[in-house]
Order: C-alpha cells, then structure tokens, then sequence
C-alpha cells in the first residue's frame, strides 16, 4: 500500500547526498541514557502536514494533495486520515496532533459535525492501531469558524461560548478515546483587536471560568492527559491574552488554575513575543510548567508566524538543552507545527521538510549533549554565582538577612566588583559543538 | 530670584500663539469633579530635566546647563536641586521624582555617598518647604554604576547585592524623610545578556528576597509610601525579568508579593513590549494593581527608548480614560519621565517640553470627560456583551454551568452569530473627540 | 433602486451624532482654492471593498455580501460591478481602482478569462456613464494566483512570465478603454523567499524588460494614463524587490525608467519598511515622482500589513501637507485600499469605514491648511536653514567651495554651533492645529 | 615588550580546550585558492577595541583599560596607539580602521587637533612600519561633538558643514599618508529627526555637494584608496538618508557619484533596516558595489545596533558565498565593527571576542568553500532558471519580445507551472555542510 506517494525514509548518516534520508536522526540510537525517539517524541500536525494548502493573505493555496478529492466529504475525510498515517509512518514520526476540524468536516449542525468527529476517529483509531502511533495531543479549533471571529471563551456573545463549550466537550472525549496523551488550549481569537470595544476583565473571568469546566470534565470522564495552554501575542488577534510564558503563567496563578495546566511553547510565538524560544522554555521550565513543545522558527525579517521548519541548528540546540535539563518530557513532545513555504508545493517537499527538522533536532540533541557532557558551561555558570554558596549570599538565601544587616556589611566591606560575564568566550564555546 | 532662566509659564487658553504659555493646562480648572492638578498630579523626573545631558550611544552631550559648575562636588548637587525647584515652580508641577544618584553623586565610599545624600536632601527638604512642592516617589538608581552592570538585586555577585541593598535602604530612609508618597523599583539591570551564563532561577530567588527585605524595612520605618515596580522589556538589559505589566504580575504572586506592590507603567517600555499602553494600564488595573504612570512616548520606527514628551492626543486621551475609571490615582501621578531630543539643547526647550506635555494631557482629559459624558462609547460596550446580562450567559458567570450542561444548550439552539465589533464606526466616534 | 443596502450618506457637519453622516467631508467645500473633492480625488478599492471576505491566516471570510450569489459566473460579477457603483454612488467617492481578476472571474483559460474581463468592463463603462466615476487606475493581479507563488515578472519560469506579460497587456488594454488616469504595477511576489535558490541579478533584469515592453505598448495603443510602481518590503513575499520609495527609485534609475513612472504609496507599506509615511511621501515628492497615493494604516503592535481605514489625524495631516506642498495631485488620488476589521462583517460597515476615512482626511486637509495659512512651522525651517542663504552656504549651494576652502574657512572662524532643533516645540505647534 | 596584557594567539586546531588559542582561523592556509589571511583581510576598529567604554544609554563605561592614564593627552593617545598595535599583532589581525577623534584628541580648536591627529598619525606610522601592518580604511567622526547634533554634510547649519569639510579634508590626507586602502562615509547625523523641522531636498543637496568636494579633493592629492559610503536606517539619527543599500545606490546614482564610491555593508546595520546581511550584500554586489564589510551581529530581540561580534555561523557562511562569489575582496576587508558585551570588561576578553570572531568566519569560509565544491546548491539554482536559457525566455533575454508577442505564446500553450523552490530541502543541504 502506499497511499502517499513516497518511499520510507532511512537513515543514511552524515555524508549521505541523498536528500530524502535521515543524516542524523536515528530513532534507536542511545544519546545521553535515552533514545533518540525516546528523546524527542515527534509528533506531526495534522492541520499543517495534510490541511495546509499554502494559501496567504495575497494568494490562494498552491499544495498538491493528490489524494484528496477536494470535498467536504466524510469518506473523503477518513482517506485523508489513512493517508497521513501512511506518512507518518514512513517518516517514521511516532505522535500526532490535530484539531477537530482539521481532521473531520464542518458539517451544518454541531450535531452533524460531531458525527463526521466520531466517523474520522474510527479511522483514526484503527490506523493508530495498525500503525502503533499515538496522539500526542488534540484540540478543538475555536478560531476558523466565522462565530469565532470576537473569540470562543472570550466572545461577547454567550451563545458563541456555550457552542466552543460543546465543541471542547466532543473533542475532549474524542482526544480520550484515542489514548490522547495531552489536550491543548490555543485562544488564537481569546484578546481584542481593539479596547475601544472590549471589556477586558469580563472576557477573562469567562476564560477562566470556561478552563475550569473544562477541569471539571476531565475529571468527570477520567481523562489522564495532560492540559496545556499555548502563548502567542498578536496573530491572528491584535491582542492575544496569553500573550507570552509570564501572561499564561500570571493568568493561571490569578485564577487558580496552575495546578491543573502546562504551557506548551512554540519557537515562533516566542519570537513574535520579543522574546527568544530558550528564553520562553526556561520560563515555563523553572514555574515547572513546560509541558510539550511546538516545533518550528520564523523569518527574522518578517512580522508574523511563518510557522517554517526548524532548521537552526543554534536553535535546536538551546531547545535540547533546556529539555535535558528537564530531563525530557512527560507528556509532552516536538510537535512540529511547520508548514512548508508555499513554493514547497509538491508531496516530496513534505518529506523534505519532516527530515530536515528531524535532522536537525538530532544534532541539537547531540550538540547538547556533548555540552553537558564537557561541563565548562556548567562550570562558568556555578562560579559565576559561587559568592552565593558561602557567606553572606548563602545567609540571604537562607531568609537571614535584612537591608539594615546588609547595610552593614556593604559599609564595613570594600568596594565589590562582578567578574566578566565573558559573554564572547561562552558563544566561542557553544560554537565549538556545533 | 531666577534661578531656571525662563520666567513662569501662564496660561493663555486656547488660541495664543505664544508657545511658552498653556493653552490648555489650567491647574484649578475643574473638569468632572476634580482640579486638572488633582487628575494629573504631574510630576518632574530629576534625571532627565537635571541631569540628561542629551548623550547617545554615538555622540556626546549636548545640554546646556548654564547652572551647573561642572563638578561633582555637594554644593553643585544642592545648587542644582534649587535650580530645579525653581523649574517646576515656574512650569507648574506639583511632584517631582529622583534617583539617589541624581540629586547628589557618587562617592568614593559607600558612606560619604549616603552623607551627600543628606546634604542634598537637606536642600530638597528646604526647598519643599518653601514651594509646597511634593515627592511622588523616589528610588535607588542601580544600573548605571559599573558594579551593577550585571544586574543589582540579580547579581550573579552577593557583595553587589548587598551594596545594591544598602543603596536602597538609604533611598528608602531619604524618601521617608521627604514625606514621598511612593517608591519604585526598576530593573533595568535585573536579568540577562545571554542565558549561557545565566541562572534564571537563583537570580529570580534573590530579587524577591530583595523585595520581601523592602517590605520588611517600610514596615520597620513606618513609611508608607506605595511600592512600585516597573515593567521594561529589553533595555538596557538584553532580557529584564519585568517585562511587561503580566510579567510583573506574575512575579508579585509567585513569590507573595502582590498586596505590597503596585504598577509604575511608563509608555515606551509599553510599546518595546510589543503592546499599547492603553493595555499595559488596563492589565494593571484589573489587576487592582495600578499605581502610578510615567509618561512619554517612543519613535515608532526605531526600536529603543526614546522617552520622548507625550504630545499624542491619541495616547493622552486612552490614558485618561483608564485613569477617570479608576477614579484617579491615588498615591500616583503622571511623572513625565521624558527627555527633550537631543537637538533641543538650550533650557528653554525644557519648558516647551513640558508646556506641551501637560497641554497634551489636559485635552486628553478634556475629550475622555467629554467621551464619558457622551456615554456612546461604555454604551456600545454594555451592549455588545448583553447576552452575558441574562440567559445561559448570566448562569456562567454565576458559575452554574457544566461543558455537558453547555453542550446542551448548544445543540437545542440555531447556529449562534456574533454583531459586527463595528471598530471603524467607534474609531470615528472617537474622532469626534479629538 | 437601492443595490447596496443602505441610504445616500449625508454631510450633516460636526457635532452630528449620526454616524452613517460626514461631520468634515463636503465634496464641494472650497480649502486653499480647490474643492474637496478635487483635493482628495478618493478612490475605492474593488478588491477590499467588493471582494474582501475577512478571512486571516487563521480563520475563513466573515463578510456579509447579500448581493453575491456565492459562484464564480460572469452574471454574478457583472451585477456585483453594479453594487459597487451603487456603493460608491452613495458615499460620494469619484474614482475606482482595480485588479482584472478582482471585477471578473479567473477561468480555465487565458482565453475566457480575457472574454470575461471584456464582459465585466461593459458593465463598468456603462456605470461610469450612468453616475459620472471614473478610473483612477487599473492593474493586473499577478499574485493570488498559484502560477504566479515564485514571481510573476520575476519567475523563475519564463512561461509564467509570458503569461503575466499577457494579463498586463489584457489589462492595460481594459484600462485604457475605461479612460483609466493611470495604471499600477505591484510586486507584490516580485522578490524572494531565500537566496539560497535566487538569481536576484537574472530576476530584476527581467523585471525591467518586462516594465520596458509594458512602456513600449502603451505608447504603442495610445494610452496616456501614468504608471506607478508601488513599494512595499516583505509581504506576501519574505523579500520583494521593490521594498521602499528609494529602493524603487534605484531600480528606476538603473534601467532607465524613471521618466515612465512615478510611485504610488500606501501608509502601511511605509510603515512596515520601517519609515513613516510622510518620509516615503517626501523622497517620492523630493524625486518628482510622487504619483498616487495608497490610504491606509497600520496596527503599531502587529508586523503584517493589517490595511486599516485611516483614522489618524496626525497621519492624515502629514500626508496633506507633503500633498499641499505639491499643488496637489495630477494623475493620482487618495485611493482606500483599506478594509474593514474582520469583526466588522455587515455591509453597514463599509459605509462606516469610508465615511469615518474621509472625515479624517478632510480634517487633515484643514489642519494642513490652517498650518499653512499661519505659516510658523514654515518659517521656522526657513529660518533654521538660514545660513545657506548667504555667505559661505551659499558658496556650496552654487558649487563654488572645495574642502581646502572649507577647511580655510574652519580654520578662520570661531567653533560653530547649530541652534535647537525645537523639535517639542513644533510639535506642540503642530497639536494647535490637530 | 607586552604592551597588551596577553600572550600571542596561535592556531590549535579543533579539539584544543584552551579558549584563548584558534581552533579554525589559520592564516596561511589555504582554502579555494587563497591563504585564510587574504580572504578576509581583517581589520580591527580602534573605536571599538581601544576606545570603546561599554557606557550605554543607561550606565557608564567598565572597560577596564589597564595602559590608559584616563587623560586626553596627546601623550597617552600616542601610547595607546603603540597598545593597540601589539593587541592585533598578538591575535593576527592584518588591517586596522579609525577614525580621526579615535586615535588622537578633540582640542580646543580645529588647528589644535589637526596637530594632535599629526602627532599621533606619526606613532601609526611608526606601528605600521614595525609590525607591518595596515591601513583598511579611515574615517572622520562627524557624529560624536555636540556641533554634528543635527548633522555635518546634511547640517542646517553652514558654519558646522565648513568644519565638517575641513575635518574630511584632514582624514583624507591622514588616511593617504598612512597607505590607507579605503576610506568611509558614514552618515550617522546625516538624516533627520523630524521632518517638521527639516528640508530634506536641501540637505540632500548638500550632502552630495559635500561628497563632489571629497571626490576632487582626492584626485587633487592623488589619494588611489577606494571610497565607501556605509549604510544604516535609523540610528542614531531617527531617520538617516543612507538607509539601506538601495537608499545608497538611489542617492549615488541620482546625483552621479556611483563611479566614485562602493558600499561598507554592516551587519547590523542591514538586520536594523529589515533585511538580512546576504540582502544587502547582494544588492550591492549586483550593483558591482559591494567594498568592504564591518562584520559583527545584533541580538534578535532588541531595536539598536548591539555590534556583537559576529559568531554565528549562518551569518559567516553566507557572507562568504557572497564574497567568493565576488573573487574576494579588492580593496576592502572584514573590520570588526563589533565591541564586547557591556558585561565583557577584561582585557582579555578582547581577545576572546576576536578569536570567537576569526573563527567564525573561518569556518563559514570553509563551510561556503565546501557548498560551492560540492555544486548542489548551484545546480539547484541552474536548473531552476532553465527555462530561461532557450526558447520564448532566451528571447526575452535577448530583448526581441513585446507584451503582444508573449501573449501570443500564452494564449497558445498550456497554463504554466512553476516547479517547487525545495525550500526545505535546499535548507538541509546548507545544513549538512554547517
């Protein structure tokens, strides 16, 4: 059978010039105690890899997908669904992610839509069994559909939220059924495009009031998975409420709710934010609340979210070390929400493109590694806070000290002086593994 | 005596063509049942009208300061501290804001540092007496000194901390002594250049000891100023912890500091945030959290803090906006911590700077009354969340309803549709007001 | 007969608290010796204001067009062409612009599409004559189709590039027969992804032959109309060639084809190569090729081209004092090429939108004209540049210095010194005006 | 004598531990033909390295300069000199850059510092003879006295344009007697801030009057060194004229000056403008301007000219396929117009950023050599044009064709389709060679 038109893909190793294989990605391969894929755990998006049609605010879509017929069709959808696991299998990803709408049609009724849902999940189910591949995470899309538009859980109309309420309920239950090892958050449409007509506290309370039911439920049908919630500041929204780590981190701590949610970070999110991914991760890390990753990179001239796969091996390798650090995922994995550019239209720049991010985390992977394993820059980091350890850094560690004791010290001591950051040997030292 | 070489600025009221008059700025002016000089309590920032030099990073001072010897020594600070009263005096501002190291310098020891301090405070403290002028806040400068380069109350070093504490202790005692009606902390040097070297966790540890040290001392002295921190993104430090008003909120409530610290939101480190400052104010306020404003406004095309003279009737209205639904500031005022350009070098262009931010305020406060009086605005607003006043809206915010119980609702009911957010229409209407 | 559904808008004048009225906008109101309407010579976009759906990256179309049967038939275009007019009728704007694939339908071939432009044009002549609009410029669209993903006049396909060349004749011919004022050449996929897989060199060669036969046919069919090259930087395409005024007036210079074109600059465009409009304006005006203008603005916080309706009096100011200093437009005019917020979904809001546009534009004129009448803002730059005048300036001025001559009066004459910028005083002087 | 506290810097290799040694820059080894040394000619910037304090807009300088007496003696400027010398002797450095105010002092009168410059041009040549080595380029520093605040060749002021000449005059023969290669125009004044205040037309009038004048002068004296005007948008200026490469090459070209200068493109400087360093390096190469290059880097997430030095190996490898696609360098070189983080204060770390530099570059130049070895990437793009080479493109090419005749063809043939542009693909192929 081979329902996407490529071969599977190998791994080659470096020197290989046969650009549909791994040069680096090797799924069994141990790095620093675990496997590669164990390492990783890939997922591939859904809406991307076999939704995205390459389409852009000046251009219609430009994607070849020979297999589908182009309708709205259950049946058309269900094939779709084999064929995206004919893929993911021959690039040898394990996870997926998806929305609801991507894998199943808008039908005329909630009623209806939830029937194609349940239709395309029996496939989903069946190649997930065939295939041994599993959900990563799901979700509901609550921000394509015109009565999103002013938002889901933040729209000013409550009949627009009890509809995204229903939508989140089927594609919980259909995230549980398929063994879903997570459930995420996106408020693409939760902000404002502008103040003049908003009320911004209102629309918060209902956001977080509409996370709860959502907790509620879980519980009520046992689902294990893990929930996160997903910062990106101003697309497609003017305003996005969760805009970066520290607005998810803060809202959740405002209402209660950190306990019951992680924050899945994406590369290009992070760098629309200000803010670089290394920084977002340690953020969301260190609230201990990194929970899964969505891997891709921008265009660092352009203002919005390219979505590109993640080539940058700097990046790749900032991301892994924070990751080792963590000690891997739980939930979580590299969900690659990328898309080709839109002048990669035929079905091979797929592969391409899956390869070359996989490549690329693998030698981030092996780049960390070999980092941690040197130690100089874990090294530089302790010295450089060893005035901590002793004295009177550990007294005000310890809660011992006050300004007036400190006051104290500062007089009766000479002049201090921090040592050099050496900001330039440390980026020599990084470059030495990549 | 005529110590600021320009003589008291008038108000002319609309119409006058002489620019070293107000136009529209009128203290006693009642405009919805306060004085504009109750509405803004105004206040001058020592650093930059004193001691800004004009100095970029390509180029050297520009200001002249006929007043100022040129030397370091006490009797310059004081002489200067009269020059500035003498300032805001002739301009009309009622408030005034410093750093320690502003009004007097920097010492060899840390001891002589703190009696210049007095010295110069000896002469604030006169000079308050005799003009009835007050201090807004005051502060600790920590980040221009050399032993603060890698951060202050995020040192990697424990000795610059406990300095950086003495500093702020002093600071604290100083603005007590002046009767300040607040105390900011900005961390202009409290985060990273690179995360290479960097140990987020520990630093974030230290500045909430740092700040809980703060709270501990006010206690001890019996001052009851308001605390205040200062959202900033990126300058001068590549990445400030403080990043934007979620941010800092975030911090406050990890580490239990919120009941003791309010928000000091200054324009341009809003738009560096990648936000507008109508939502910067507007995250504080819900947040119960804001405190106080320093006013100026950024180069749209350039990419750093250019603390320009808010002139923006746009920018002067939205603020006023917030501030008339909080009622006010209370402890607050609109500091204008704002620099003339560089080009504006002789003092007299202090006072068109200032003439001209406080008219931009005065009808910013004029057309926000005038918008509220209208009512079309809040009206709109009320009524495009009225689905939210009855029905399944009401019973959500009552926190009565379940997913399923939504779901429910969602399946008995026709497709839901939201009303056009009409932005164009209420753009204009604001129009009307400028 | 009342195609688009709303009534004649009215110019009820300030103070009107109907929204769907001018409260500045009065076409025959006479300001610094033209009417309005001569002025401003508005156009409307058939693009946005008949053809915009709303849909975003993230979220399908949300407008409401009850006049649109939904199909792609020439029927259903020839009678949306007879809305249009209606629309354009109503709100009182003299002049159109358009793209051949926006008024008809793109067919399955080069053939038909042309037979349905010619189709559509008939109905669009017949509406000119009926109400007395007019052409302000046509273009041919040369990026939503997926033939055209890499480049149009730019491909690196030289079949696509024939087939551009084709629709460019096609509609220039169509244009032409509309008595079109000009015609309208945007890149907007003219550029570059990567450079990994350019040929910049071999691309703009092919540009400029392209732009050379265009000049070669005009002149060959008679037609009198301007050309305009627009600029923008990086949307859709990561890198387009023709990124700012400058930018297009090296390109022009290069290939010898500046006498044949001026630019046509839109606000957002401006803005997100980083400059402000009224620079972009100047260099055009500076170079004598300022020709028309596109009106629009940008959300600040965002980094995409968002196309708002102007609203802003300081940007609407700006652009009529550089078109004041002008005398006014030739050929070009002030052509909308803005949309509604996605949110604004109902045909009520186009009517909004325009007529909020055109209230902004006419109080900009007035700002610009009572800043001209009072004359301080000019003879403060006159006096600023002063010593050019005479004297040593006026010795460069009439290229009579050499540096050694320069350098002797240097050497003979005390330290020079500029005097203030005043920059916080004139902008004080330009808020007099808004 | 070790006038610079640090031993030589040699060649170790990759694998060496010791961060103070090259682990890739080898200057006599040769790769594609040439030694390292004459690919990259690297300069060192005096600014930066001997003068450069680490100030910022919010802190004054750490630097610690052990040679330095802190005065501005003509004694200690010589002295410093002679440091700086063994500093590039030691790390391997062949050319040096300056400005006039860099290595000697501004004195009281222009005649005063002509003298001073003398003075220490003397100890120049003096280091250049005993060491051997050379002068890339000099320069005039127009943006750093208080009396180039609004300009020096765009000054509204003619007495500070006479200066402004004068001081050229005298780098220019300077940089003569010196043997210098180069010498630059930087325009870091030359634009302005407001356009309220400013006649842009006049001001560009003069500046190219003032360049006509440097052009003649050169000619006079005999001075064989190349010019480079060097481009930068917005900083410190709001706007400067010489915004990017394109703004250049318009300015020169319409006032006829293009045969007398080339481009200095500066990485940061092009990232500032919203293109990337192999843009602007292209642009000005197509142009058959491409000079000289200040390598260094910024940082992502911040607005301002960071001049890091450049580590990134993307960045150095794509500048080389620009430059060996050129042949190399003529008369220009690699100045490392990049400075220590604020945080680097140590001499040493002088040593570390250059190092890091070196080494960078020779590994993009290896990396750059390697993908033009292996041709893929060349081929790629070959193949991707090849319409081009034969049949209706090789006529366009020629110039036979018409808008008439390509329709001809369009109408004729079958609806064209560009092939994929392997976005993705062609990124993991520069991959593999990174």
């Amino acid at each position: 059978m081979s329902l996407f038109p490529c071969e599977a893909v190998k791994y080659e190793g470096p020197g290989s010039k046969n650009p549909l294989s791994f040069k680096h990605y090797n799924a069994g391969e141990v790095v620093a105690g675990k496997t590669m894929s164990e390492w990783f755990r890939f997922g591939c998006a859904y809406w991307h890899t076999m939704r995205g049609t390459g389409a852009d605010p000046f251009g219609s879509g430009t994607a070849s997908h020979p297999w589908d017929d182009g309708t709205e069709s259950i049946t058309n959808a269900q094939n779709r669904a084999r064929v995206f696991f004919d893929f993911i299998d021959k690039v040898g990803i394990d996870y997926y992610c998806f929305h609801d709408r991507d894998v199943a049609p808008e039908c005329a009724t909630l009623s209806e839509s939830n029937k194609a849902l349940d239709a395309v999940a029996d496939v989903l189910e069946e190649e997930q069994k065939r295939t041994g591949k599993k959900l990563l995470w799901g979700t509901a899309c609550l921000f394509v559909h015109p009565r999103y538009q002013q938002g889901a859980a933040t729209s000013p109309n409550a009949q627009v939220y009890a509809y995204a309420a229903a939508q989140v309920k089927k594609a919980m239950e259909v995230t549980h059924r398929l063994g879903g090892e997570g459930y995420t958050f996106w408020g693409g449409r939760e902000g404002y495009t502008t103040l003049l007509n908003t009320n911004m506290k209102r629309e918060l309370d209902h956001l977080a009031r509409f996370l709860h039911m959502a907790v509620d439920y879980k519980k009520e049908i046992g689902f294990k998975g893990q929930f996160y919630i997903e910062p990106k500041p101003q697309e497609p929204t003017t305003h996005q409420y969760d805009s970066d780590s520290a607005a998810c981190l803060n809202f959740l701590r405002e209402y209660d709710l950190l306990e019951h949610f992680k924050l899945n970070i994406e590369t290009n999110h992070a760098t629309l934010a200000g803010h670089t991914m290394e920084h977002e991760l340690t953020v969301a890390y260190e609230a201990g609340a990194l929970g899964s990753i969505d891997a891709n990179m921008g265009t660092p001239n352009v203002g919005w979210d390219t979505d590109q796969f993640p080539t940058d091996l700097y990046l790749t390798t900032q991301t892994m070390l924070v990751l080792m650090k963590m000690g891997g995922f739980t939930t979580g994995g590299l969900n690659f929400d990328a898309k080709r550019r839109r002048e990669s239209w035929e079905p091979v720049d797929l592969v391409h493109a899956h390869v070359v991010g996989m490549d690329a985390f693998a030698r981030g992977l092996k780049t960390a590694a070999a980092i941690r394993a040197d130690g100089r820059i874990d090294q530089f980091i302790a010295e450089r806070y060893k005035t901590w350890d002793s004295g009177v850094g550990a007294e005000v560690e310890a809660g011992k000290t006050t300004l007036a004791g400190l006051e104290q010290y500062a007089l009766a001591n000479p002049e201090p002086m921090v040592a050099s950051g050496r900001q330039e040997m440390i980026e020599g030292l990084l470059n030495e593994f990549i």
